[in-house]
């Protein structure tokens, strides 16, 4: 029985330079639509379930294009309000090699979704048919009518049964005031999740928790069940991510529940776009929970899922269960016949 | 000897569908840069003038984009200021037949050149090497600013000895306030003036003249004079447009001078992209003025660089004085080998 | 309140030379996903309705392709089946001029479509939720397992109060048997239909009805009222259509209702696309009828909705009821900004 | 039997701006190669026979691209020499209503062909396995090495028994001379020729003929039998073209054999590419005479296939015997299903 | 003096994902047409000789574009059918680092080729024509028929003097009766084979061999001399693939004549599109042994044709012998200017 | 106060296969215009000076598109003649691994450039207004006109006080006499400039200069000193470049003046395009010069804007100081937001 994921959040307008060319050298964009709540919602779709996603589109042809693109990654338009009047955009150049890729945002603040408030949405129909919602930290930096919608909307949630996610996700560059501005609301979100996607750096740095320990993984033992036991959070999960020397990327998930922390091995793979990987790693730890894996595949899992992600065109995760399980299998056959 | 033509405006990236798929079906943009500024500088470069243009840029990869556009037309640079943060944009969705074109904004009220005060340009140099400046209805619409450097620049112009032409161009869209709060500021422009493009709907419209005749050309007659009169005006110029019923579209062009009329004959041709072919007809008036061209010649000139620029690729005219005066002849050559 | 509409069809893929090449000398295809109860579906949620498509298609990258781009269209995957091993497709190269436009078949007849039966579907189900149900000629000459699902789920929906529409859409090429073959299983299905798109052709041939009358119009006010009291049908609906000498074509739409007949003006226009008009016609009276429109204003709508179907890329309609509407008032813009 | 055509003549590479932009806007081209030779060997291959084209390539990258591109017409390698140093290239601009297109040309008396002589090529071999050769008037505006080439092949063709055919295609801005230059030449291919394409304007202009007629159809009967007569000819033809308001073009085809004239019907037909049209009538008659067809079947057949040529893609024809009957039949499909 | 070399075989049409883009994410195939033959054609002609294809084709367009791209390979379409309903087709997506690609087919069995049987071809004129010909493991893998035109040409091949050369090329997917059910065909091709592609594994898992050897080598060196000696033929050779841990691929050729091996160099290269590769190694074996290379230079000119064919685009070689040459040289330059 | 840069030399067509494909097989290409100079004068202006260009480019489309892609650049049209026939033109096939990249000419020496002489320029107002002007060996093999050009240009820029940079850049197929031919005319220019960019080889081979030492950069460190003294050159700088095993490729760059030697640091890097490299290095130098950099970070600065150039789609280096800087202080991020 699929289980209904609702993602709260932003939609973006991903305008993409083909190839390597410069905005100044090309006169083509491929464009997209895409958002932590979309991919987390897509992905969930992907792997079975049915996502939703909670967000605010102009009544224009923009809009509507916004909304032809997440039904054909299978999320459902049951939730999504009409009005308001643009659509937050960026534009992106793919770097090569020592040149970095450059993104270039338009007026994100003036964008339906964060015009918008709690009277925009129907917050009791959401939380009595959501099993999960789904919540991050780059919505949490936009506005105060944003902020108060996401705060009531987990409350509600938490008060129908339903499951609060929330992934620290933190930006410095959304943040005015830094993370003096950003701590109560983060400590609000903490206290109403259920599931946390975050690692000692947004202990640290966020909650200004202190450590003695030098290494990553020692100052993540420390911290993370201080966090848990502090904001009495069900499930605390997250990454290590590093670029190799040989332009590869790295990945090692964990998760921290029950009192114990579990480690998936650390993957090295090629990538072809790495926004995303966070999301899909997410949607695999939210996908092992619902399933009942042990807690060992599921972080293996998730580890997979965040792999394949950066071998996918786009932001947006695209794997089955299936294919997440061969790639965690590890027998990568050349062409698939 | 080549004149310097500079033009105070906007410039816009325009973003447009290939082909005719609306934006929820396709998945690809073609960009360009444009603007009625950008327009008549690019067509007096291209009548072999040195064309500029005033205006405001971000200083980030959009705004370096649109200056090697504006560059590739040979718009100068120098006037062109840098900061800000924004760029207005337009989406553009062809229309076939009976499906009207749809142009989406995003919010233009933002950007680098609306943002942008009297001190963000050395208006003094402007108008000491400017030979014309040229000012648009759509620019006055925008933000006090905006307006306030406009009628200080062309000030600035006229006691520099420069010729000061101003476009009428009225967008009932961009005025909240309507006629009667566009009214003020069309008169301090039409003030300053030496060549004003417009027609008798402007007059009536804009400037709440009467008349009694019916037809448009009668109009015409009755009213251009009394505002060339009122306003102390050396020139004014305009053209009357139609779509015929088999889809080509006529255009004909007036100027009236010296206390009388001349007409270009009624031209009708198919369109390829209509947007940009009234800055051809006032950069084909300009252009007739500085070359000491009869005033007949001047209209005709005018008329042909308008229907020219709508069989052109994109907003801005592409046409050389030695095309349009072939196209005037209208000896149409299937092949030029 | 949203009606559901599920149509019962094929998902064919079509692939299209771009511009005007043959495949002998191209190399690139566009792809789509079509089939008339595509179109319909499509149509009806254009229209603000919740539209379903019960198929079957193939568990492969091919299936998933289908199943996004229904998706995308905003198409409900509910009753969609999966499994079978293949696709049906079709080539286009467009004509131009006195060229012909060519289509080219692959096997469809092995599709997982027309290999699958009624255990393939939950029949019931769909039965039970489905405000209409959609059928069409093209569906009835395949296999006979389909045929047989047709009737079985026509009369399912007839018992739990649906409604039945049937599109006679009579395709010589596809009956081996001819007109002696289609006429017992067209006579089933009229005589479960409720709604039924013909015209007095599919009167006279399928049917083998005669009429004494010569003109095309007179034929159908002969025959179209003795085919509706013979089936008991409630409301007939059809078009006359041609293609002019100037290769615009013309549409004249009627629909006959309680013993009367109303006629639409006879429109013409430029084609993009002709593929889908009749999609687009049916479902511009099935929507008249769900929003209680009078019998005119139905009939007018519909034949609107036929004409801007043909001026949009690809098989399926994509128009809402305001552009609909706003182009049966015929107040055509040149640019909608 | 399939008949071996063999035409001589040089291969050009055609580079063309996609869509309707100038080169000066665009960065993309689309490349084919073509030619009065390429166009007639592939066109009669289309018509059953063997097309075979004598000409020199270099030996390059550039060579390759194009045999590959004769190949895939169906065009054999035989008779291609390989060598040299150049291709001639062309770049077309496309035009747009009252804009013309635009044809600028590299340096083409460089090329491989342009500087080939009698020893490049195996004559006797061609000459023996050739049932028809085929020569242009553009080859024989090129050197004198290729005009001595012309000669010595057509002599030695007909000493073999095989059909010489000359296409008088008379192109001003080749020949430095003007007609003086170009007289002798053309007598002497004349002398040799057993099929000839012209019309009453060669005979007036290059052989320097007088006529007291005043029409075109009256010129052209006064003399093309003075023409057949003077030079021996078995059979003239040629058409009458022009380009009507509504942007359709017409053609109208003759032949004069055995001292009478057949006309085909006056054609009128939308153009998508003019170029070919000429060597499409070219191979209609000469595949009307291998045919044995009536002579009034073979005029009919030719325009028919010039027509044809008109609506295809690329300077060469790709019409079957089969599709030009069908276009002559005059049926034309809307879609072929 | 150029050999005719005669492969039998299936056309497909390849329909590739441009890019890294899943069926589901794009809109876009590039398509072209390959297979063994198709492959052993080409690369020969591209090798000096003329190459010839045996199959059928649908008479429409996809059958037309088919041999157009044929022909544009320099292969010769003398001995190509027409007729029959389909053409095999298969999808491609590529694969990107740990994401393999995906290969999804059409209904292969209902192809042209497939349903052909003996009556299809001028087999006897086949075999008197041809110097060489190929066939191939996956079309003995097809239907009876197939099978049966096989080893009929292969005979009368034989018969009239020309060389059999079959490449084993065994798939399990195609064969639902396993080793069990291909054995036999196999040994019958062999005992026809005066070349045969294989190494060690066909051998043991289709022949059943044994051996007591455990490397691969050393199982090549018992087992291939036994093949050889048991059906009588002349000369065995194959390669040994692996793909590296960085990505790139290995290839070492052998070939087994007059009772000795000789093996290439072990070559690592990084790999655009490795189809193929298998072809252009039999290719430059069939080369060697014409061109009468000693031994070791024909093995390794083999496995440098096997390398070149992985950095070209599409399925089909496309090296002439001076580029394979070179390649083996070593000296590979940045750019050949 | 930016600084005028000019460039003198030829504007070459860059035809490029987009992708891997051979020409043979593709039929689309990209366009760009390029050259020694045009790097120059382009890498300038992104560094904040005026680039301009001294060429003569035909008065046709192809002059046209040419002088809007060096607009596009930012380079001033002031010094660019127009007139003449002919704009040379190179293919460009890319290579992958093991198949190197093929670059095919047309006939370069029929250009406007090179068919153009002294009195095509208005060499005096050049001198008067250049701060550096800059010259290539590339240029020097070119024809007699030519040559006497550039010496002219050069002396009279040296007699106003302007600087005088000539790179050595030696190309073996341009010079039929070998470095015979070349020597006296590279004497020349050596003897005319002020900032000269060469190595060891140059040294070596052209001027015919010996040493006893063996390594590159002992040779370097022996000759260079001489050349410096022999020809009063006040900077000598140039680079070691390198291909490594693992694809990446290495520069390293030195400079000399005052008498001593400072070097880079060797940077290894991936590579996009390698083309436009060294002119980037050159214009780091001139940079360095201007600004008044040190000599370590003016050759840092130099060897960092080669490294960057080989990352950017096209010849042509795009880059900023700050972008540079940037890179030379090697904090590569993922992506900049």
């Amino acid at each position: 029985m699929p289980k209904k994921i609702v993602a709260f959040g932003e939609v973006m307008m991903r305008l993409q330079v083909p190839g390597y060319e410069l905005l100044a050298q090309a006169d083509t964009l491929k464009y997209s639509f895409s958002g932590t709540g979309v991919n987390v919602a897509s992905a969930m779709t992907k792997l079975g379930h049915d996502g939703y996603l909670v967000t605010k589109l102009p009544n224009n042809p923009l809009g509507d294009a916004a909304i032809s693109f997440l039904q054909r990654l299978g999320i459902g338009r049951d939730f999504i309000s009409r009005g308001g009047k643009y659509l937050g955009m960026y534009f992106l150049e793919n770097g090569f090699g020592q040149r970095a890729s450059r993104v270039t945002y338009t007026n994100r603040l003036e964008s339906s979704f964060n015009k918008a408030g709690v009277s925009d949405y129907n917050l009791d129909l959401i939380a009595e048919q959501g099993d999960i919602i789904h919540f991050c930290g780059i919505t949490l930096a936009m506005t105060d009518q944003v902020r108060e919608t996401m705060k009531i909307l987990a409350k509600k949630v938490k008060e129908k049964g339903g499951i609060v996610c929330f992934d620290c996700n933190y930006r410095p560059s959304l943040w005015d005031g830094g993370y003096e501005q950003a701590k109560p609301h983060y400590e609000d979100m903490l206290g109403l999740a259920d599931i946390v996607m975050m690692n000692e750096k947004d202990a640290m740095y966020i909650l200004g928790m202190e450590t003695k320990e030098s290494s990553r993984e020692e100052q993540l033992k420390d911290l993370i069940p201080k966090v848990a036991k502090r904001f009495g959070i069900q499930t605390i999960a997250g990454t290590h991510r590093a670029i190799n020397s040989d332009n590869t990327h790295s990945l090692k998930g964990y998760m921290y529940k029950n009192e114990s922390f579990v480690f998936s091995r650390n993957l090295s793979f090629s990538v072809y776009d790495r926004i995303g990987a966070g999301d899909a790693y997410t949607s695999g730890i939210l996908h092992g929970e619902l399933a009942g894996f042990p807690a060992e595949k599921t972080v293996q899992f998730a580890a997979a899922a965040g792999m394949l992600a950066c071998t996918i065109v786009g932001d947006t995760p695209m794997s089955t269960e299936t294919e997440i399980l061969s790639a965690m299998a590890g027998t990568i056959e050349d062409i698939k016949r």
